[in-house]
């Protein structure tokens, strides 16, 4: 998959080149948010830019520039936009890798758009009947048979109940019907006159933690609404484990679960439908992925046993039940579909990550990591693929975080800190006060500690001789460090980083770096091997990848690797919807993705050991890190 | 279809061939009731016996035997068994038709047992399933198609709902599993252990008045259990029509119609399992035969269309659905199917009469005639087949008669009247005191009026020189014939035949003969032709075959040709259930058999005003009703 890239020209009519400017306000002008942390200081290294055109127009790369970019990534034309600035007017093209611009978190619901050729399982044929006479007394089965069958289609069944409404619709607009099929192969439906511009479908992503819900034009293929809720399902438990222990602990706890996010989902259909004056009946299906835990609680199959070795799921194939088996308010005769999974905690979900990141096909080596309470992970190129779950827990969703929140108004969303001088510069989401920190800005807060020697390698903080007063003994008599005091930050709350929360992000990492290195060792391949990281879901959109690497939990490769694909669960179940061919290769990668129960891994337990380190503890894996670490040394 | 015969034997244990005794004596004494009218004076002619060995033992024919049997009867030994003694003592084997049994009738709700090999749609598989290990961790789904699709099924879909009860069902008894497949190629069950022996289908005859159901052992291919009732739709409408027309005229009329049904049939299932001491849950396919309308209703499909030219039907096509579609209490995943309809009015249950009479394999022409009150009538053989319906209307069902009654107790059902003294014997259902008369009893009646001059070929009733005190004028001033004075017949009521009876009676036989007549001169064939004629369903059964070609009802063919074959409509449904071929064969059948609309045949009008005559306007059609009349005038 191509790296995507906003471009602006400050010579447009919004921005001009003006001498002086530099590529940060200009981009502002141009209404494109670059990501920048240390106020346009030079120091973050956030806000790296591409001139593609009008380079020359510049000026020279200087000392920040040269401290925050590697050689290659000067040689590739890699620009802080904070630093260049304009020395001659003219004409000018920027480049904003995605993972510069503050806005890439757009993606985190839509997804990326992964073009495909329009197929939907789902189609309507407009017909003109002969009418049924004295001479042709065929009954309205054969007669719309015969006529589909005539016209290419290989219809073998007609889905119970449709039978009931043939008579009427056959005669109403005298014998001008349209006939709705699945697979080409299934009637599904028979309405008078010509409704072929009514077919809709739905796709769904249901998370542990949010569920989101697009709706899909399939007589074109555009997406024209996006909703997402909560999962209703929180209050039964934050996470899988807890909700498949009620499952097992409650009779009735499955069908409890099964119809909270039923409900929910039919909230947002309907919220989809009154937004874009739709009507639900004109769905014809939906698909669903989500990771196999949600998969079974929502068709309502016990996931008791994913819970227990050896984790094998009750259903890996993909499923197309009837909507009313469901009860998800769509057309009655309509479909709900769901992507085969991979494993007991490889679902359907990593299946559409992996169709929409491209991965599959690739000649290289890449990764797709989706971080969640699980993270999913499936590492290797067209001709091999492997899985593996890790069991990274909720830190990164704001949980076991002393200060920690989900990423809402005010949570801190970037940290950067000066090393010269451990001032702490925050971003919040909104901009709002700070309340608390969310996973991206504790990931941030961590790689910037250890950046400044705050914590050392083993995740200890450490006192320093500078910025002391920030570094203190916490209310369990453990040292934590403040990021935001009550003074400063204009009425937020006070925001620590304790000695607790550094273990817990290091236990969360390293069981993510556990999988990356096995699914490596597997494949026989290094992180350099790499030549694309697919960083999904909205965790994997919100953090930095620099400090990801930073603390050892992504693979160390050059960042314009990390590709970020934002919700591609979700883009990966739209695929499927918008074409049988997407299904196909769904299923045929479901089948191919070999799967790996790390915790069955011979030297499980060591590799674990050595990825609690920061960023490890064979720092060899991680030389940009190791480079940083010289440097720092240096300082 | 060779002829049926119950045989018994005078030198048996319970009857001895001794000197003197009539065959009539003797078959009572060995527990077979054969039929008598005439108190065993000779006269009625319906105790035909075939004495298959020892015929040399008994008396010589007689003058009453010679007036009763044709030369051909005679020749091919047939004796009346109330004429009939033995005159030496010795071993002796009489075969007694069907029609000459008074327990005939049997076959009512049983029909005829076809033999056919077993290859019901439903089968299990014991399967002892590799259990999931971490060095196989397949998903359940996978590791049960995988083995099953080893063993020669084709499994491509599990029912939905299936998925639910696996994860359970493997590991309940350490992966001793059985699976439960429909036609070999759905999964729609799957149980812990080995339930093998559990395997049950039932067989339905939904009729327009009652409803049977058959409970089969799909192991071993027997019915195991019957049970019928009143269809409870009849307060909605007594016939197809009238129900018709009460869904099209009230909003919920086919909801509650529908629910009427399965509600009663609900209540069979119960009392089949209760009886049988089996569990519903065993049940787990449904096979369904109706007329065209009775399967509409069934299904939920409006019904309406059928009313009106050209009555074309909604479906033809099998229909196979699942249990929970319509609410039928047997396994919840299990299938209700129904056989194919034909026409409008000619449904699926004609098309299992049809299969059960074996008519469509035939070198020689046949016929079967299933009389209600639409009668529906198939004529060919295995080259052409060709179909109509009759509208005979409900006279056969005591309705519009203004005596009638159902076949209940107390109802006339024989009626023999002396040529000579007009003397009236009767036989009453259960010989309780008459309440009325039978649709049987209607026809012997005006059979017995005909052939002793009593009414005219034209039907009017006309006064006679002897018995006139029989033959009075009525309530409507139009004379009537009294078979029951108030005198007669310990404590029964007064029952006549009156003038309008007769007429329709004359407008329902004739109906039936246009039909009979129009499909022969559409199959180039004449009466003669007729190798066989299949006398299917409840009237068909009882009615006395004799009598309904003496008014012109049935085809004149020799009597030995005219098949019982009871509800036949119910064979055909367990032959469907017991076997995929004769799903394929009715599927078949239902395509090849031509359908003509009687009403739309230029000559419709001028035949039916022809077959208004008893026998016939053209008596040549009936040579042997002809003869017999030739006897009474030259009585």
């Amino acid at each position: 998959m191509a790296e995507k890239f906003t471009r602006f020209q400050p010579s447009g009519s919004k921005a001009t080149s003006r001498p002086g400017a530099t590529l940060l306000e200009l981009a502002q002008e141009a209404g494109v948010s670059i990501e920048s942390v240390c106020g346009g200081s030079g120091k973050c290294g956030k806000c790296r830019v591409v001139p593609s055109s009008g380079a020359d127009r510049l000026s020279a790369i200087n000392d920040d520039e040269r401290r925050n970019l590697s050689t290659e990534e000067v040689d590739s034309g890699l620009r802080l936009a904070c630093q260049a600035h304009v020395v001659s007017e003219g004409d000018m093209v920027v480049a904003v890798p995605e993972g510069s611009r503050r806005g890439h978190h757009r993606l985190l619901e839509s997804g990326i758009e992964p073009s495909i050729a329009l197929s939907p399982a789902v189609s309507k044929v407009l017909l003109n009947i002969p009418p049924a006479t004295l001479a042709d007394i065929r009954a309205d089965d054969d007669r719309l048979i015969d006529m589909l069958n005539a016209e290419a289609s290989v219809i073998a069944n007609i889905t119970p109940g449709v039978h009931r409404r043939m008579p009427h619709a056959l005669r109403e607009k005298s014998w001008e019907a349209t006939a709705t099929l699945y697979m080409n192969e299934e009637l599904i439906g028979v309405d008078p006159g010509d409704t072929t511009s009514d077919l809709l479908g739905a796709a769904l992503d249901v998370g542990t933690t949010k569920i989101v819900a697009y709706l899909v034009d399939l007589t074109n293929g555009r997406t024209v609404g996006t909703e997402s809720r909560a999962n209703p399902q929180i209050p039964f438990g934050e996470d899988v484990m807890s909700r498949i222990t009620y499952c097992a602990k409650n009779q009735d706890g499955l069908e409890k679960l099964q119809k909270s996010v039923i409900d929910a989902i039919n909230s947002l259909i309907d919220r989809l439908c009154a937004n874009t004056e739709r009507s639900p009946d004109d769905i014809l299906e939906v698909v669903m992925v989500g990771n196999t835990a949600m998969h079974h609680i929502f068709f309502g199959i016990p996931p008791t046993h994913l819970a227990s070795a050896p984790y094998a799921p009750a259903v890996r194939r993909p499923l197309s039940v009837g909507s009313n088996h469901l009860g998800i308010d769509i057309y009655p005769f309509g479909r709900i579909s769901s992507l085969p999974n991979i494993a007991g905690f490889v679902g359907g979900d990593a299946v559409a990550v992996l169709m929409a990141s491209g991965l599959y096909d690739d000649e290289e080596i890449g990764m797709m990591i989706d971080i969640g309470t699980n993270t999913e992970i499936i590492a290797g190129n067209k001709t091999r693929l492997m899985s593996c779950s890790c069991a990274s827990g909720p830190a990164f969703e704001g949980a076991h975080i002393k200060h920690g929140m989900r990423a809402a108004t005010g949570a801190i969303e970037r940290v950067w800190i000066d090393p010269s001088t451990l001032d702490v510069h925050l971003r919040t989401v909104d901009d709002a006060p700070p309340k608390g920190i969310c996973g991206s800005g504790i990931v941030d807060a961590i790689s910037e500690m250890f950046k400044c020697g705050i914590v050392s390698s083993s995740g200890k903080i450490v006192p320093q001789s500078n910025g002391q007063e920030r570094i203190r003994d916490g209310s369990d008599g453990k040292p934590e460090f403040v990021l935001n005091t009550d003074e400063e930050g204009g009425g937020g709350l006070e925001v620590s980083v304790t000695q607790n929360d550094v273990q817990e992000i290091q236990l969360a990492k390293a069981a993510i770096f556990t999988g990356v290195s096995t699914l490596l060792r597997k494949l026989g391949a290094k992180c350099s091997d790499l030549s694309a990281v697919y960083a999904a879901g909205a965790f994997g959109t919100y953090v930095d990848a620099a400090s990801a690497i930073f603390i050892g939990m992504y693979p160390d490769v050059p960042l314009e690797r990390i590709k970020f694909i934002g919700n591609a669960a979700g883009s990966g179940a739209r695929m499927a919807l918008k074409s049988v061919e997407a299904r196909k290769l769904a299923d045929d990668l479901s089948r191919r993705v070999e799967y790996v129960e790390l915790a069955s891994e011979t030297d499980f337990q060591s590799e674990f050991a050595k990825a609690m380190f920061l960023p490890h503890r064979d720092v060899n894996r991680f030389p940009t890190v190791a480079r940083a670490a010289g440097q720092i040394v240096n300082r």
